[in-house]
């Protein structure tokens, strides 16, 4: 049996839906999952569509469809087997909060991934990462060793083949060396509401703003500072009575979440990016 | 252009999505929205599909559907012109915030329904429709006449060709006989997080109770009380500060904005029901 | 009786709330509600007091306080009478959702408050303050006559003892001529999670940037544009499926709501204000 | 330095606040933190304070405000040492989310508390207490070894000298052997938004009834099973979409979430349990 998720997307057109779905079915594939949404504002079409075959491979299905339907449709589409997991890199520095979230809900099952490392500028996470049995990497970064330090990064990326990677808290301003490798592959958790206080230091900044409502985005990380596509966000209520440490604590437990709830929808393939944002299928 | 809107369940089997999309395209449609769900715990298919035609009417599409599809996968099924506006009658009693709720919006163009009565057992809030130009009917409720009113209610309904019927903190219990006539068609606000505080007076159960959190559901009426089908649900943080009373002033906001959604929801046909739950589509 | 509710904000020192309450027991005083809140990094202490008086006037109260603590503690401070109702004056637009929501609540006596006059440079909502039999004053503003309508405006508050004002979508900006007779006494309801999106269409901006999150923020007015305190912030969930109109419709109902919440606290006599940041009390 | 807490309740009278206030003053200490709560139906005062003083023990204050107030007021009180670190005993069973996300929480010293024991009636979970440091014991609990085994719990209790349980979804049923010797600190985490699906299955419950929004709850263990004072409760939203395991996974969060913030407003003294509910302060 062969499982495979199907991401379209392409201008809007007539017969689009009824082609793939026929195509399917054509080859004896069963559809057990289809989602489209239509941008009538950029007429774009986008689609996510879970199929079983018992006698089509995935070769098959890619070169099949290929001649079929994506020049005709002029489409852009990505095919996975649904069966595979994810490998993805985790990238973290000294706060160990969304370290501890991952490597728990890891641990557990709960994410249908394989994590082959940890790099760190820092040493100080490492007992965590012994402790999950996960090879820990420590790679310094000043700005000196930048470029060295990420060529290190991105080698470790090719030996284990990884497919995208977490930036757990990790503090860095990553480069374009490894967007351009990494294209709406490097997740990001940034500790504010989006647009809301970009850059350092954020809870500084709502408190100082006196917000009544402090959040977390994460977001895939592009060359313009916390300004890629918005993959999850969630927000707490604050008050006057909460100081700094207070804002930085109740954020921790929405940084979590919302790193968990991002990466959970990548894994699915449940994200597709255009125009610098999201479409997040359900 | 016939715009038409389909509902679908049934047994879940192989195919359906591919003939119903076939279907659509052998008849010239396109589709402009396609939405499935499937129960895999009850093995029940459901779907959602809005589509245009230019030369296909619903009464072709009716005749064609039957034939080529609803027995071959035993459906359930119904169709709906996406244009036509559906009628709502509101049922109300004394409390007037749901009522001024829903007329600023119908009266804002925000509701795509046309509501050609309000129906209440007391003269209370009369000025209300009369403000908005929506005739009015004093039908009083008591024990002995309750068989006669709702006879009455029935009677209108039928003379305005009423597709559903709204209850905006009716405060009345509606018998089988009207039930059975609009059968998941009759959509009630209640003023609490439900299953939690089922029956009279919540807002004073929820205060004994000292929950933290309050609510408010929308649902379908059925026989028993307020256990039909969940279609709406909104909840709102309180404290030990909150007495009864400022417990009703804030249930107030979540009653107006729950019991809106739902009636969204159900004019543009987004709700299916089974087993006594609801498939919300987006 | 005598109920008064006092508001006091100094340099935090030793000794504050045993003097105070100290005076009040001595004048026979009867204290149903403190509330305290000290910034520790500001080192200012803010204090809420309700109390209770059978032979002692509010002028008693002003002239003994002055003269017993505000010298010795350098304090800022307010005196209401509890019991009297302020006057507030309502800036409208041509949007209604925030007006009918405000006059349904005030119809049912939800809102503390006198609504003397509804101030618009628009004539279209004059039919709703018709129907709530709200003096409608329709002042048209255009970049010539600006100065002029606001000497009108201003006068007519002076006129009618008005103590504070609403701009409930009022879609104009107030020039400091207002905003400095009536110092963090001008409420305002923006309808983006500020900071983020300052200025016109914000959820234009929303909808642009791709956040999963929208929100509305009431704050007092001051000369630089959405910058000032904030008094009350909520926010609503939203996806990719929703299209810039229904951000918008989202976005009402959250307007509504917190904005009548702002409006509570206020007349309530809950919130301070300092460093452009506000202090509520519960 | 002293620094003490104090809880105070009894029947609301006049004086109450300038008695207790003056005390502090007149034994020259300082009020760091005041709030009051009056609970207008039953006619209760709640009064937690926050004092330093120089030169004024705890025995000093114990002594003195017994004989100047307690008495006078008929005062329920407590008092405590601001300083010192309450000792939690953890139990658990086989469910490891919690417990990871309370020692993470416990390791970055977010918590204020000292650890001495976990007791589990499985050996599951031994690994993760073993890579925290922290003692495991193993107390196997069936129908006839349940009240041997909470003997050698209490045992564990005492001689650790604990302040307070936490069960970390402990699956057990403690009996009021356990209750009865720590009244309003056994604290439990139930997997619903009480009072809707009490006892066993809340996810499938939830499920099964198709609510739109799933919740958690914190709560004193009583001897009526999830019946006990609501400390803290959040809720989620969840979705057709979502199967059984969904909830589940979901819900995992929540009780997380919830279940630390009960622990930590218990730890501060924040809580003033009376009629089965609680008053939380700020």
């Amino acid at each position: 049996m062969t499982k495979i998720t199907l991401l379209i997307h392409c201008k809007d057109q007539s017969g689009i839906i009824a082609d793939v779905t026929n195509f399917i079915a054509k080859n004896k594939g069963n559809i057990v999952y289809i989602d489209q949404h239509v941008d009538r504002e950029q007429d774009i079409f986008f689609m996510r569509l879970e199929s079983e075959f018992t006698s089509f491979s995935m070769e098959d299905f890619t070169t099949n469809f290929k001649n079929d339907l994506v020049a005709k449709f002029a489409m852009k589409w990505r095919i996975y087997n649904t069966e595979a997991k994810p490998k993805m890199a985790l990238f973290v520095s000294k706060y160990d909060h969304c370290l501890y979230d991952l490597l728990g809900r890891y641990n557990s099952g709960e994410l249908f991934v394989e994590i082959p490392f940890i790099i760190s500028n820092h040493n100080t996470l490492k007992p965590i990462a012994d402790s999950f049995n996960i090879p820990f990497y420590h790679i310094p970064v000043t700005k000196e060793t930048k470029a060295e330090a990420e060529a290190q990064q991105l080698k470790l990326c090719k030996e284990f083949d990884i497919h995208f990677i977490v930036l757990a808290r990790y503090m860095q301003i990553v480069s374009s060396k490894i967007i351009n490798q990494y294209p709406n592959k490097v997740i990001n958790i940034h500790h504010s509401f989006l647009p809301a206080f970009v850059g350092a230091k954020p809870y500084h900044s709502a408190y100082k703003r006196g917000v009544k409502i402090i959040g977390a985005t994460s977001h895939y990380v592009t060359e313009e500072l916390d300004a890629g596509p918005i993959i999850e966000q969630d927000v707490t209520r604050v008050s006057h009575t909460h100081a700094i440490d207070d804002l930085i604590a109740k954020g921790r437990d929405l940084e979590k979440i919302v790193l968990a709830n991002a990466i959970k929808l990548h894994i699915k393939r449940k994200v597709m990016v255009y125009n610098n944002k999201t479409v997040i299928f359900s």
